[in-house]
């Protein structure tokens, strides 16, 4: 068999892991394994800086299943570590290949540039946020360091960080074996069966059972099943917002996304009144509650994550979720489970928007607006604030189809998503809502999407600066400087940009922008300093400390699911 | 005596120690806090995003004497680590101020946004790159937290972090006493005593002794000091790129900045053929040596650093650098010490500068017209990459004149640098010089500059990608998005851009930069895709690896410098 090196051996397993693109940022000291990187056929994206190459990066993972940046050592791998949090938060599987200096400069004590405290503090730092970090300097161990990191990723849907020295990068090797995807966990068989039992008889004495569906049932590919059961019970379904689209809302189960006081109240009032809330793969967070606004106590909850089960108070360990959704799905009756009469999401989209000439635009009609512009193909990127509020109430139609950090919650992360998405899966095509505050962190990536042509959808929601947080506490920090947004496209070279103030104009830029299939379409959406959604002005005035809500004590304390740990 | 609270006595002490502006970004954990900086007289000054308010913290910081950046939790932490990794490479003393979930939220086990693991990630990743992080969770022992850590910055020069939970924002506690600047680390007296004989017998008997000034002169306040100890001497003194202004370089003794083979010739023959180099608080790393392709060895060397002295292969311990300056100083004798003749750098400054008419940009050319522009009233910020390698040989006028990230040389530093050197110091106009590849980076922060007004002047060394990587290693992933760079402030809403091919368009553009004093002016200099600085290229001759240097041993490997412990 021939001989591979230590960069064949890693690019071939990330290819057999399903890595197409990786993005990032050159530095000295990982130029030569970008060579490689290029050779492989693993397509390098160059990115304006680190962290929007994590952000993108990110998004690729979560619609292709794993994502990856290249960078140099300490500089670029400083810059990206807020998105490698994120993605650790939001167990998002991307790889952090890190081109470090010589294994020979690293047994002297030379102070080397870009370094800082030791050869270690960088790896060091990243153990914090990823399931393994390892260092590629022993040629021998690289192939056994490698498969055991990338299993990890593969299996806990974390980051991980890989740095090559950069005189390994060429060092022979054994050749990669067959690649085995992660073993799926096992369950301990008889905590299984009773926790199965338990739940299907509070299911079958339930009056109004709900299911509540969480983002792991995506990570872990369990949407199949998670559809199998939901059919087989007839119950209606509500999903997180981190969630959504755990599920197609054109389902007529599908009933929306919960999130405590800030949901629709029908969704509110069909999951608060459940006497049984069956929570898949759902992390139950402040931000999940409204911001502890969410009354899901006094029931009895089912709650699974992704090792384990838990009943009201007792916990089954051991027990994979894929199990429990298979194993609910199974033993459902022929007719289901029993519930009262429900709404379906869909419905929303009956109510039929037209356009009024000359009205001033207001977020909760350009909402209503896009959710007749939508279609199979469109993916919805929702930036931190108001935008992501305001997106819960968009009919998703497929099952992928909607990216946004609800529960790490940084902002600046939609723009560079976009990127992200286009490339995961050209057939669909990115529509981003974007406050002009978010815009602004990571601006430069607009220039990105003008290189490459990519043919995505910008709304930019511009409310004239940090609405959200005027909504929770005024401040002059609120305000920023006011761009021309609208023509950046002219300074980057690529794709248009409109400012649009009324309906009829929104809608006329709508249909340039569907029409139009070179370069980024930017939609500058003018609104009211203080026009929020409606969910936003509820969260707000929960989270003012003027009205006490901040010091809420969580309503479900010993929710501690997998996320936490 | 009245009372205070935790957020009082925080702010009070860092007013104590100089502070009058914070850099960063609001997010709901902070939004208490804030009110409470601004309040206290010290003004927010909102970036970007939260890296670049890092960088702004740490130029500001470097002229200030100490910088603050004030960021959310997770989110806005992980985004600054880049910076503040740079402020702990290069001693930069900012202070990291990050407001915090509630003390009742974290007895709970609720998932909060923007976490990420536990309470205590973000500090335990900011563990490594701070000389202390502390959480103040308790009122009764902040002050004491608050003054240790506080009194670690100022002493050891690094950053540090200081988390306030949300609830503790407005807690009673004791007021500030008097403020006690960092004691002076003591040295031990006889190690002192015995250092400085052997130094000055070292001295006293050398043909060809030359002074090294680094950047820790500058740190710890010991400029006055080394002026007089420079002038007994009568030697030559080089500085390190880092430590380029630790002396005027009008001084008719200082000769320039040494780099290896990235000096200029006469500076390399002086300091090379030294037979005693008195290096002082100057660390030797691969940049400094220009890629070690310094040569060094095979002479008496005293390095001095904070903390200890070494001559040629012993080390002196507990030998405070501020007392071997001093001591070498009274120890001189009057005439001075023996030493060749030598040439002033600023003899540089005759060459006299006519602009061609017509005549294409080159670097070598506008660093020869910049030399002619820069005035007593100018601080330099030079990015990382040609810039600031081209920069080292402009003749700075006083002491505290230059920033740049000589030795971590993260890219994107000098823009928001800029923006810091402007607030730190508004006497004295910032001049930057940034590469295009480095600007896209962090491009957004010119708009913090149209928002302030600034009157900056900044030059866009346009050479279509990084330059400095092509000369290294060239690959597509040098490649950038050409942007309409001159014609950003049209967007942000501030200031003017230019753009100029010729040297006369150059002369008309920097004389109406100097006219003009309402916001940046944005010169973009347009030059070949190749052309460098002649230090570049003889550093890219150096670590190309087809010239097989990269694996060159260093040659000072026994020198361990503060920065690397």
């Amino acid at each position: 068999m021939a001989q591979s090196t230590v960069a064949t051996y890693l690019l071939e397993r990330l290819k057999q892991a399903g890595l197409r693109h990786a993005f990032g940022v050159p530095g000295d000291y990982v130029l030569t394994f970008m060579d490689r990187l290029i050779e492989s056929g693993i397509e390098f994206v160059g990115t304006c800086n680190e962290l929007n190459a994590g952000y993108a990066a990110d998004a690729y993972a979560r619609i292709n299943g794993i994502g990856c940046i290249c960078v140099t050592w300490g500089v670029g791998g400083f810059s990206a570590m807020n998105a490698i949090a994120g993605a650790y938060a939001e167990q998002v599987p991307v790889v952090v290949l890190v081109g470090g200096p010589r294994t020979t400069q690293r047994r002297s004590s030379m102070l080397l540039h870009h370094s800082v405290g030791d050869f270690s503090t960088m790896q060091q730092a990243y153990s914090h946020i990823t399931a393994a970090s390892v260092l590629l300097d022993d040629p021998a161990e690289a192939p056994q360091r490698i498969d055991r990191a990338l299993a990890r990723c593969m299996a806990e849907k974390r980051p991980i960080m890989i740095e090559i020295p950069a005189d390994m990068v060429d060092r022979p090797c054994p050749p990669p074996g067959p690649f085995a995807a992660p073993a799926r966990p096992p369950s301990d068989p008889d905590a299984l069966a009773e926790a199965l039992e338990e739940a299907m008889s509070l299911l079958l004495t339930a009056k109004r059972p709900v299911i509540l569906g969480g983002v792991e049932l995506h990570r872990y590919g369990l949407m199949d099943e998670f559809h199998r059961l939901v059919e087989a019970s007839g119950v209606p379904v509500a999903t997180t917002l981190l969630g959504k689209t755990v599920i197609s809302e054109h389902h007529p189960q599908a009933i929306g996304v919960y999130e405590g006081g800030m949901s629709r109240r029908e969704v509110r009032d069909v999951v608060e009144k459940a006497d049984v809330l069956l929570c898949l793969g759902a992390w139950i967070s402040d931000i999940c509650l409204g911001v502890n606004t969410g009354r899901l106590e006094g029931r009895h909850m089912i709650l699974a994550n992704s090792g384990r089960l838990k009943i009201s108070q007792h916990v089954y360990e051991q027990v994979w979720i894929g199990d429990v959704v298979s194993g609910l799905a199974d033993r459902m009756p022929v007719a289901g489970l029993t519930h009262p009469p429900f709404t379906s999401v869909s419905r929303l989209l009956d109510t039929g928007f037209v356009a009024e000439p000359g009205r001033k635009l207001t977020v909760s009609r350009v909402m209503k607006r896009i959710n007749g512009f939508i279609g199979n193909d469109t993916t919805v990127i929702a930036e931190t604030g108001d935008s992501i509020v305001a997106a819960a109430d968009l009919v998703m139609h497929h099952d992928v189809g909607f990216i946004g950090q609800a529960f790490y919650l940084s902002i600046g992360y939609a723009l560079p998503a976009t990127l992200g998405a286009s490339l995961a899966d050209p057939a669909r095509r990115p529509l981003a809502l974007i406050g002009d505050g978010a815009f602004q962190m990571s601006a430069q990536e607009l220039s990105s999407l003008c290189r490459r042509e990519s043919n995505v959808i910008l709304l930019l929601m511009n409310n004239d600066g940090y609405t959200t947080e005027r909504v929770i506490h005024e401040g002059s920090y609120n305000d920023i400087q006011p761009w021309a947004y609208h023509r950046l496209p002219e300074i980057f070279g690529g794709g248009w940009g409109e400012r649009v103030t009324t309906e009829d104009e929104l809608d006329a830029a709508l249909e340039r922008a569907r029409a139009s299939n070179r370069g980024p379409a930017l939609v500058e959406i003018m609104l009211d300093r203080l026009d929020t959604s409606e969910a936003l002005k509820r969260l707000g005035a929960e989270l003012s400390p003027d009205k006490g809500r901040q010091a809420a004590q969580p309503v479900l304390s010993a929710v501690e699911p997998d996320a936490a740990r």
